[in-house]
């Protein structure tokens, strides 16, 4: 990219800042496949304390990290219930299905705003004829449900509907850390509902590369195995876990800037009648059905003057602030989105 | 089963006429897994004419017929919608994800009054990004939706839908001639909207084994592989194949004598207010939400009556008429169950 | 294929006699998948007994009663052993590694000739870094190798290796009837060797259809969820099992009459140096790499003759005797090879 | 690992040096995920270059790289053949099954004495019957098989017996510099013998972090999605490519060192009679089956006196020289073997 574009696409486009630079070119590293990895232990170690859980598991992506975990807590030709948004059955490429065997049945796509009734009402008890359902996956923040927070009194009840039907809770929390900020939840608070996480340090976060899967001592025993079956075993990657608990560091607490950032976004557009709800986190969620501009032709025409958003779908974009994007950006990026909304 | 039990579980539990028998007794068989048996091959051939399609192929269940069908039309990593209580997401055992690496997604439990638009949202185009659809399933009648008939005019927009996507449509046809006998649609009709069928001989038509999957020569020769790699090739199975010519010759139109005694069925125990839907062909599903027995007791009370149901949920349960329960056990039926609910 | 050939290519296309066919046409049967067929039943009864199991599931084909063993004791991702012309890798089309995620490593193809130190030194251990090698299958007797049999020294000291080992011991006993004829070692010898076996009614037995998987009580109670997802439930398949269980009173004795008529045939070519190995039970392998004829044009010489061969590879091709073909069949198929390899 | 023991377990275990560091700390990144992180972009051009390819694709690990490019190759339930101690089939934890569905058959283990002949007798052709293969693959240098060099006479006939049968050839190339150290081969001479190849920094050559899959542009296209189902996707990872570029530029000529350190260690050791084989590259094979020690009583008596080695199997034991151990760390290495093989 240009460094003259501003880049609303995803967060996950945010380079290295020269502290975090320094944390990798001076890391301590070792073997992980070997297990001897000082940095990747130490971060493996902090994540897991975060959240309350025993252990962690250093991966390179969070689809690797998400469907280690469903391997975990699925198995194969067993069922996963997830919504019909949630971005492991939309953007891992179908790695549930072609490599856990993992068979999914999805509740509508409403974001954030899930209903534990609806949910319990899927579940499938074990037996010879149906399929049994063995976990339920939710998404903190909501990628494609705008970056909405499903509420702390939410996630509790889903809790009590997974442990009545001992069913396992997911939860995919590549952006959990917005949630953190967004309510003020303390991170384990959210780790104490969930059997298994998944942490992305390479979105909001800021690291470039690096997701944590997040569970009991006995689950990341067998998701090392696993990590290493989908090719994720790499060697001397302290370098990366580096960059990672720099990020934990330095980048959680300043995300109240990314979301302060969205909401000056947000209303800026808001008399456009493009916005699919309110931007709660870090993303702006785009619904151009009314709009007379299809989400290509804005995207085009954002481009064109300067600006890149991502397209979802044909009348819905995103646009997502991240610490690459200063308040001049967003001046530009509204300046940009007010003229091409305006013709 | 003692035979002094009424059976309204299913209509798979029927046994073979003493002219089904015969036939079977006389069948001309061959090895069929070296293309010669020739019952099998003129019951292909039959079931491929009834439906307008090139060809059509032998196969001992009709979850097998689904899941050729299913790895025709959708490669590993791909996906299929399907609604939330399809047969192949619920009775398959998972083989779709665990054998055909196929990801599904599901819009919510509808039975057959599904909704085209709402469909033709979910789908997914190809791409680098996210899971692309490549087929839609639809079950035909559906068996937990009450047996319940997809009007045509409903076929007809998906199959508008599915072609201005560019995805398959697969009918799930285990019930398609009860489908055929209650709305008078004819065969061919229905053949016309799929790319690939399967279709039952040993439900309501009353053959002791054997389903079809239905569709163009070349994905018929594809599925004789698909057949052999799920283990469905067999030797001399034109004794089974006879059973279905006979079936089909001899006990398509009389499911219209089912579908009046579900008909009777439900309408001496809607007064008791556990009739999910009405019963339009030969299933009547209760809803016992409001009802002072669960399912479990229900079952267990009519049981101890002599009769049998089956319970689908825990306040769910269905009866299902067939050939072997005449207008005698109906009454009977019909006075376990008043004797059960009024208690 | 006219009755007036002499059809030599398998055991498998022979076809139900009169005394079959009754016992077919007057079983008593009912619905299988609610476990509720009496031949069935009893059948799988027998054929366990047979082997001093504790129990045995009827399967449409000895593809997925192989299969479905693997699954038992092998789970995805784990290894299994055979050789390199087993059936279980060859001819099964792919299912162990596509459906069962089993991952395979072979021993050069030796037919009944096996060396079980060679196996020995090639099982891996659980573990962290490599495999872990879970099953050995060994085929009775062996399709590829000549319809060899493996003496039952030799299975003792495998079995010895697999406890050593703690790996499980499969048997495709698809022909294991010949073995027992041939080597007059009863079936419940050979049954205590083995943790999982498949076994055939439908080709040198005569039954138009049917395998069967023995195991433990516990394997068999998982071999029927599997057996339900590859798609292998049947309805009142006590038709097919009624043939099985003739098969097993009249079929098995009268082997040695097949296994004689294959040495005859034996001797009758050898002196064309074309036999890959001596005769055992009922197949006559040929290896033509010396002879001026490849396999295709020695198949299509014969057939022109009347005579039906098996092509196995450019140069390897198999003649196979059976109930079907009597004495003056053999007689007349010395004629057609006689003068085919003469010329 | 404490510094002051002598590491010879494996190359894996090099850390990265000061320039490689500083490569790393200054190298402009992008987002991958996206296509735009330059480093990658220009490593992925180099090595393809290398090796005469259109394309290459950077993977996190070696066996993912492997996964990509069987997965290329090989279709879900075809064939893939290779020796019984290749590393796609011992150290990739059943992936090529599991998450593949490849079904694989072997040759015996005789490292990189291969014979085109008996692999060419092995294939299976397309076909309704057998399972169809696919691919061959082939390592280079051996890791089980000690570091073996496949002569590249010996790869130019398999070459030929792969177009013969038309399948495609692989080689995991991870170490495929020492190949071409050892013997003087031009990599591109390597290169255009495979449809596919994997090369790995992370080993010899010294980098932290990243293997290649090398292949054509439309391979390498499919490539990218398979890589991303895997969960190899990732950011801004010019960070570890930056670092591989800088192997590539400083790290290949001088394995000759490594070579000369492994060539002076088996000398060493020769007397004691536990050599395996010659050590032709940087790999020093044991076999402890004539030594009184096995494999883990050295390992642990080496380790004692500040030795680390690699226990592969009972009686066999591997020593791997690499850039983190010089000539006095040999010294030290050769006078605890020579103490421990002594007692």
């Amino acid at each position: 990219m240009a460094d003259s574009l501003i880049d609303l696409r995803s967060d996950t486009v945010t380079r290295p800042t020269p502290g975090m630079r320094e944390a990798m070119a001076t890391a301590e590293v070792g073997d992980d496949v070997y297990g001897e990895d000082p940095t990747v232990i130490a971060l493996e170690a902090e994540v897991a304390a975060l959240f309350g859980h025993e252990a962690a598991l250093f991966a390179p992506s969070g689809s690797m990290a998400n469907q280690i975990a469903l391997q975990l807590v699925v198995p194969p030709a067993n069922e996963l219930l997830c919504d019909a948004d949630a971005h492991v059955v939309t953007y891992e490429i179908g790695a549930a299905a072609a490599y856990g065997g993992i068979s999914s049945r999805t509740w509508p796509a409403v974001g954030a705003d899930i209903d534990p009734d609806l949910i319990a009402a899927m579940i499938r008890p074990d037996g010879y004829f149906a399929v049994p359902t063995r976990a339920i996956a939710v998404e903190q923040t909501h990628n494609r449900g705008g970056g909405g927070v499903i509420p702390l009194a939410t996630l509790r009840e889903l809790r009590r509907v997974a442990d009545d039907a001992q069913v396992a809770l997911h939860c995919d929390g590549a952006r959990i850390w917005h949630a953190h900020v967004a309510d003020g939840v303390p991170l384990i608070e959210y780790g104490r509902l969930f059997d298994t996480m998944s942490v992305c340090l390479s979105k909001g976060l800021g690291a470039p590369v690096g997701s944590l899967v997040v569970g009991s001592a006995e689950k990341i025993e067998r998701a090392r195995l696993i990590r290493k079956r989908m090719g994720g075993g790499m060697r001397q990657v302290g370098i990366l876990a580096a960059a990672g608990r720099y990020a934990l560091a330095h980048h959680v607490e300043r995300l109240a800037e990314d979301h302060a950032k969205a909401a000056r976004l947000a209303e800026a557009i808001a008399p456009f009648g493009v916005l699919a709800t309110t931007a709660r986190t870090n993303i702006v969620p785009l619904d151009l059905s009314k709009s007379p501009l299809d989400a290509h032709a804005l995207a085009a025409a954002a481009r064109e003057a300067g600006l890149l958003i991502s397209v979802l779908g044909p009348r819905t974009a995103r646009l997502v602030t991240h610490m690459d994007v200063d308040d001049a950006g967003i001046d530009r990026a509204i300046e940009v989105l007010t003229q091409v909304l305006r013709a």
